[in-house]
C-alpha cells in the first residue's frame, strides 16, 4: 500500500494530540556510576509509560566516564543491553555498536555530541566542585540542558551557572542535589508557586539522624551508634563529612541561595556537628520532653541570609521532631501556605535516580 | 506621538518572551464565602508576580453567591473594591461597575459569561454533592475549566466529572479537597510523574488529630479534648462528621478514585472513628511505645481497592506517629522515590484560597 502525504497529514491530525507530540530528546550522560545505572534502569522499565503519558522518547547518545572509558553512538545506544555491559565489569570502550565512537573523554564527549540534555552524574567534589563544574560550563555553552544530582556545583557556582544556563536559553535542573529522590525544588516551583518562602528549617543528614535516634530510644553510646551507622553503609570510614555538618552545610547553603536568592559559600554560615552530643545530653532532653536534631536552617533577616547547621533540643510538637532514623524532613515557612513539611528517604540508587529521571522529563516538558 | 503598527511590532519583538506571552484570563467565580474570598485576596496581593513571573493577568468577569447575590462585568471587576464591597456585609447585586449585570442565578451565570476558568467554592454538601456538581457540569460543557476545593463533587462524581472535562478539552482541578494548601495530587503530577503510588495513609483529619495529641500529651479525658477543640472552632457543634470519620473517608475515596484509578463509593470503605477511644486506651499505648491516630488509607490488592479510616495503633517510628495538633499528612508508598510524606495545615482561609490560586495558575500554564 502506498501512503500519500495528504493521508500522512489527515492521519496525524486524527491523531490524539499527545501523541503528534511524541519527542526524541537526545542524552549525553556524564559519569556511569550507581546513580546513572539508576537513571537507566528507570528509563527502560518506564519507557512505555513516559512515550504513552509525556510523549518523552529518550536516545543516549554517549556516555563518558573517567574510569569506565566512554563511547558515542549518533544512532543511540541500546540502553538495556548497555547496562548489561557494564554490570557485567566490562570497560565502555568495549560496548559495540554501529557507527561507535570510543575513547573521547568527558569534555571531549559534551564538546562532540548534539544532546539535548546532559545528566552530570560525576563523583562530588565539595571542595572544588570538580570535574562537574567544568562539564556544565561545557555543555551550557552549548545550549544543553543539564540534569544532575551532583552537590559540587550547585554549592559552589549556583549563580554563575544559573545565569549560564539564562543566557544560553538552557535549562539547568538538579531536583536530587538537597534530599535526592524526595522532590523539594518542583514542589516550590509547581506546587506551591507565588508561595513567599522566609524560612527553611530540616533534617538533612539521615546519618546523624539515624545515630540520635538510636541514642535517644536504644541509649545508644555516640561511639556505638556511629559503629552501627558505619556498619549498616549509612556513614563513611570517615564520617566527618556527616558527624561534622559539612554534608548538612552543602545543603543549607544550596537552599539559601537557590530558594531564598542569596549568594553565601560555606564560610558564611555557622556549622556545629554532633560528635559532640553525649547520650546524658540527648536523654535529659528526653526527660524535657524534647528531642535533640541536627537542623539545618536559613532564613532572610532585614535582606541578610541568616544559616546555620547545629544540634537543636526540638519541643517534640515540631514536625521534625518526629522524623526517626535515616531520614531526611525539609519545613518550608510560606506566606499562603503555612508551614509545608516533606519527608523522605535522602539517599538511595533508585531514588537518586528517580531525581535524574524527573528532570530529563521536567526539562522536555518545558523544552 | 504617533505609534505606527511598525513600530508596535517592532516593540513587541524586543520584549522578553515572558511578557508577550502575558495572557488574560477570564474568571467566573460561584460561590463568595471564605475560600473565595481567601482567593481573591492572594490574587490582589500576588498581582505583580503572576504577571511578571507567569504572564497571568486575572480577569474577574463575575461573581455568584446563594445568598449574596450576583454580579457580571464583561470588562472585568475591580477585585479590591469587590473585595471591600462584600466584606462590608453588601449585597454582590449592589455592586456598580460600568455594564455590571445583576440578579442572575449561578447556573445562569455559567451559562451567559465568556470566562475561561470557573472557580466552584460553593458549600459542601458530601450526600448530594449539589448544588456544586451541576455547577461542573454546566461549565464543563461549554468547555470552562475548573477549579475547586469542593470535595463534594469529587467524592461522588469523580468519573463523570473527570471524563466530561476530558471530552470536552476542559481542565479538572481540585488540589485544595483533600489538604487545602497542602499540595498533594500536583505534587505526584509535576514533582513524583513516572512513580507508580502503591498505598495511601495519612491523617485527613485536623480536629479529631488535635483530640488524640491532647488525650495523650495532656491526659485529657475525650470529652474535654472535644470541648476545646469545639471552643477552639476545629470542632463543629456537632462533631460527627470529625469524630466518625466520616470527612477522612470522603478524603480516602477521592485518593482511591483519583490516585489510585478505583471507582468506589463510601459504602465501600470501612469506617471506625474515635469516639470508642478512651484516654485509658491512648495512655495504654504510650505505655507501649505506640500512638493512637486515626489513619485513612488506601491501597490496590490485586486490582481491587481496600480502603478504611480507622484508629490504629502506630509505632513512634512511623513518620504519621510524629504528627501532632490540627496537622494533616499523607504518605504515598511508591516505587521509585520510596515513602513520601507531606504534612500541612489541612484547612484556613488563605491555604485553601491558595488551593484554588494554584489550580488556577496551572490551568492558565497548560491552557
Amino acid at each position: 500500500m502506498k501512503i500519500s502525504i495528504l493521508d500522512t497529514v489527515k492521519y496525524i491530525l486524527s491523531l490524539p494530540l499527545d501523541k503528534v507530540n511524541l519527542m526524541q530528546r537526545k542524552i549525553v550522560m556524564i559519569g556511569c556510576g550507581v546513580v546513572g545505572q539508576g537513571f537507566l534502569e528507570i528509563l527502560v522499565d518506564k519507557k512505555e509509560l513516559l512515550s504513552r503519558k509525556y510523549g518523552f522518547e529518550p536516545k543516549l547518545v554517549g556516555v563518558s566516564d573517567m574510569l569506565k572509558g566512554s563511547v558515542m553512538v549518533p544512532d543511540g545506544i541500546d540502553i538495556p543491553a548497555f547496562l548489561e555491559h557494564v554490570k557485567s565489569g566490562k570497560k565502555i570502550d568495549e560496548f559495540s555498536a554501529p557507527g561507535a565512537i570510543t575513547g573521547v573523554d568527558s569534555i571531549g564527549t559534551i564538546q562532540q555530541t548534539d544532546a539535548d540534555i546532559m545528566v552530570e552524574v560525576t563523583y562530588t567534589d565539595i571542595k572544588t566542585g570538580e570535574p562537574a563544574t567544568s562539564h556544565m560550563r561545557e555543555a551550557l555553552k552549548k545550549g544543553m540542558s543539564i540534569a544532575t544530582t551532583n552537590k559540587g556545583p550547585v554549592t559552589l557556582h549556583f549563580k554563575e551557572l544559573h545565569e549560564m544556563a539564562e543566557q544560553n536559553n538552557a535549562q539547568l535542573k538538579y531536583e536530587g542535589v538537597v534530599m535526592s529522590g524526595t522532590p523539594i525544588f518542583d514542589l516550590l516551583d509547581y506546587c506551591l508557586a507565588v508561595n513567599d518562602v522566609k524560612e527553611i528549617k530540616g533534617i538533612l543528614n539521615g546519618t546523624t539522624n539515624f545515630m540520635l535516634t538510636k541514642m535517644e530510644d536504644e541509649n545508644m553510646a555516640y561511639d556505638d551508634a556511629l559503629a552501627l551507622a558505619q556498619k549498616l553503609g549509612y556513614a563513611e570510614a570517615d564520617p566527618t563529612a556527616d558527624v561534622e555538618g559539612f554534608d548538612a552545610l552543602a545543603k543549607v547553603i544550596i537552599l539559601s541561595n537557590v530558594v531564598l536568592g542569596g549568594n553565601i559559600g560555606i564560610d558564611d554560615a555557622e556549622r556545629v556537628g554532633i560528635s559532640g552530643i553525649t547520650i546524658e545530653d540527648v536523654q535529659k532532653a528526653k526527660a524535657e520532653g524534647m528531642r535533640y536534631k541536627l537542623i539545618g536552617s536559613t532564613k532572610l533577616v532585614d535582606g541578610k541570609i541568616i544559616a546555620s547547621v547545629k544540634p537543636e533540643k526540638l519541643p517534640l510538637s515540631d514536625p521534625l521532631a518526629g522524623v526517626g532514623g535515616a531520614i531526611n524532613a525539609l519545613t518550608f515557612k510560606t506566606d499562603l501556605s503555612g508551614d509545608i513539611t516533606i519527608l523522605g528517604s535522602g539517599a538511595g540508587k533508585i531514588e537518586t535516580g528517580f531525581a535524574i529521571m524527573i528532570d530529563v522529563l521536567n526539562i522536555h516538558k518545558e523544552m
